[in-house]
């Protein structure tokens, strides 16, 4: 019998984080104010985060140290596995070798604690009480209410109102550790009085649920804002993932040539691929890193590279990125986490430079490729993994194709135990595919006033 | 930093199952069958279950190899961390040291696939094509589904319609791994028709969704049925668990003092116990095994040692076993995978013979012990293990009043992902608590005309 996965023990947990801004051969361009144009310092963000996480956005070291106390909580499901999907292979026939890194084993069943617990970290040190956030499909504000409560703080989070009435499990999943949730638009924020003066019915959105938390945040010195993704601190903190698999491809004594991760904001895929990027850099290897998109939020294959918000209502700085514009609404696709208007900065300029690749793909090629998984290595993904699993299908198949073994390295960001009822919609025959047309993309890009690149 | 998970590797999944029949003082008294009352032999269970499994449920064997085929898919999520419970100690502020083995990490998210893929196994080498059998809260239904799917059989599971209608995500989940899911009582059969006939509307129970898998499974030669708890043979496959903790626990350098578990039918109790057990058998150790049981349920602490039916309508042979009578029902309680009228010929014969012990707990102080845990140790439980923790906090405290360190080894037997409405009813205040009168548990066994012992 050979081996299936690869473990590491606690004592492998990485000890530092990896920074690729100190190895990209162009930086990013810096964030330039809304009021005037220019470029703005570190200091702007002070009233959303701590100075600990405010250097991180901004540092040029290559490697910045882990703080004791939160590998200590990464321990509780740090090291995660490197597993090896013979039968997923078999299924497939492709002469392709497929691994992935399990990130569903964290309590919260993604990869977003590696970030959150050392967000609370940071927030804890400089005497934060409350962090405030927003959630969509519940994944972010798990991994935050989680993290919040093993630092004994506070945490509020504001559920987009669909999915607080369409996802009650995870709102009880933060509520059994300890946060408040709210239904976003609320009655607590003028943003959310806004709204719903408007529309008392309003289902919500993520750009209304950051603008309540925003709001909400910025109102008490002991209370700070936290972000899920796209910043660079956030992509920083989940390197993690990328350098224990690096270390465990190492001792399966193979590497890969493909490496694949789901894409919303950036934060899994940057977390997988960025300390494998290193090796390019630093030794010349010709790694192909892909982040694979929906075909109906596709930012980075159809989207333009230019300054845009952040969020929808446009309070954050302007940031250089590649964006379907900051009003586009994607369809309601069950990979709620991939529902992005906008991709981080550092994975933006990396995909300009041709760093890094883009694939999309429709929901229903991205639930066939789970299912498969599903029926053959066990596992059930959250269907943002289906979505890599997509890129992972189309690769082994060119494999399969050319003949050729390659290597392929993809992150299972997350189990689907919460999404059930995406699976069941798929197996009904009711799981529906919007054609993105590009006069729709370009409707949206022409509202765009923000400066271009 | 202290190390939190002891892990092993696959090479360390144990090789044989420790079938505890061999080491008994006292054998458990035979199966009677209920047209004679007389000792029935193995061939009367030959309709349902394949050989392979018959011999098992007979064996004397104290070790039963275990295929590499079924090892080799126990490398899916075997072997399964043992974890040290730090924040859970300081929470509870016991000089006790608690451990717990963690068994969600499994697709199904509990115990039951390390019998089910052993099921599936020896069905297979006999040519079986389907495997029927029932689900109550859906965890059984799961395991086996996922252990068909891997050998290829089909799986059909009668799930009980109240369990259908209110957890529709672990009906998706079966589908997800192939299985056909049928809402009980149904149409399918016989014992369905009969009951929709007196009450169209009926919920159903494990009882009557018992009645109908079995009732199908005899209908065709390559068809057979299968139990997930109960059986000698489940409770054996089981044992994977404790052998695995036994080597985790000598790796820590430590050694319960008191091992804990959830009590339904026995198997996970069993698991984690028997291995344990067997050092007292040969080496003359102390160990003391504690089977945690619903107050709403109390087979162990306030039922009879008699021979019962092991199911509700009484199709099956007689065993003796400690019982509230097989027409018991008992209150709705969260936990229904501990919602069984009796325990297992074995665990009965050793609590009769005072070598294990046995707890209860009404559920209120189940979900109290379990949000601490959540809260201190992250993972959110399963509402049955909910109970075991709930004896772990008894013992911690009596540790902390006689100031005395034991340690204790606990099964974590399941993740609470598909019971989170549960944990909602308990934050809402709402979780009720049935008071068992004697005179209930009284009237039950008095409609009991099996024979006593």
């Amino acid at each position: 019998m050979s081996e299936k996965k690869i473990l590491l023990t606690e004592k492998e947990i990485p000890e530092k984080w990896y920074n690729i801004m100190a190895d990209m051969p162009n930086k990013p361009l810096p964030p330039l104010s809304p009021a005037t144009n220019e470029p703005i310092g570190p200091e702007a963000l002070a009233p959303l985060f701590p100075m600990g996480l405010i250097q991180q956005e901004v540092s040029a070291e290559k490697w910045i140290e882990i703080p004791d106390q939160v590998r200590d909580i990464y321990k509780i499901w740090r090291p995660s596995p490197l597993i090896r999907a013979y039968e997923f292979e078999k299924a497939l026939d492709t002469p392709a070798k497929i691994y992935y890194k399990y990130e569903g084993v964290s309590p919260a069943g993604s990869h977003k604690p590696n970030t959150a617990i050392a967000q609370a970290y940071y927030n804890k040190q400089e005497g934060v009480k409350k962090i405030i956030t927003e959630t969509g499909a519940g994944q972010w504000g798990s991994a935050l209410s989680l993290a919040c409560n093993m630092f004994d703080m506070e945490c509020e989070v504001f559920m987009v109102k669909l999915s607080y009435n369409h996802k009650p499990y995870r709102k009880t999943m933060m509520n059994t550790w300890g946060a408040t949730v709210h239904p976003s638009p609320s009655e607590l924020t003028q943003a959310g009085r806004t709204i719903l003066a408007k529309d008392p019915d309003s289902p919500g959105s993520l750009g209304i649920a950051i603008s309540e938390a925003i709001e909400r945040a910025v109102q008490d010195e002991t209370t700070k804002y936290s972000l899920g993704s796209v910043l660079n601190h956030v992509l920083l903190h989940q390197t993690v993932i990328g350098q224990e698999a690096l270390l465990q491809m190492e001792k399966a004594g193979d590497m890969p040539d493909i490496i694949i991760a789901p894409f919303g904001g950036g934060s899994n895929f940057a977390g997988l691929a960025f300390p494998f990027l290193r090796l390019n850099f630093e030794e010349g290897k010709k790694i192909r890193a892909i982040a694979s998109e929906p075909s109906s939020c596709p930012k980075l294959t159809r989207g333009v590279f230019r300054y845009d918000f952040g969020d929808t209502i446009g309070m954050t700085p302007l940031l250089p990125m590649y964006t379907l514009g900051h009003n586009f609404v994607p369809a309601p696709i069950h990979a709620g986490g991939l529902r992005y208007h906008g991709a981080g900065v550092i994975v933006s300029q990396l995909l300009k430079d041709q760093l890094i690749e883009a694939s999309s793909h429709h929901q229903l090629e991205c639930f066939e490729a789970g299912v498969l998984f599903a029926k053959t290595e066990g596992i059930i993904p959250a269907p943002e993994a289906n979505n890599g699993l997509a890129t992972v299908v189309q690769e082994a198949n060119k494999c399969k194709e050319e003949g050729i073994s390659k290597t392929i390295l993809f992150n299972l960001s997350g189990h689907g135990h919460f999404d059930m009822s995406a699976y069941e919609e798929y197996f009904s025959g009711n799981l529906e595919e919007h054609e993105l047309t590009t006069a729709e993309i370009e409707s949206s890009l022409a509202e765009l006033n923000t400066p271009t690149i």
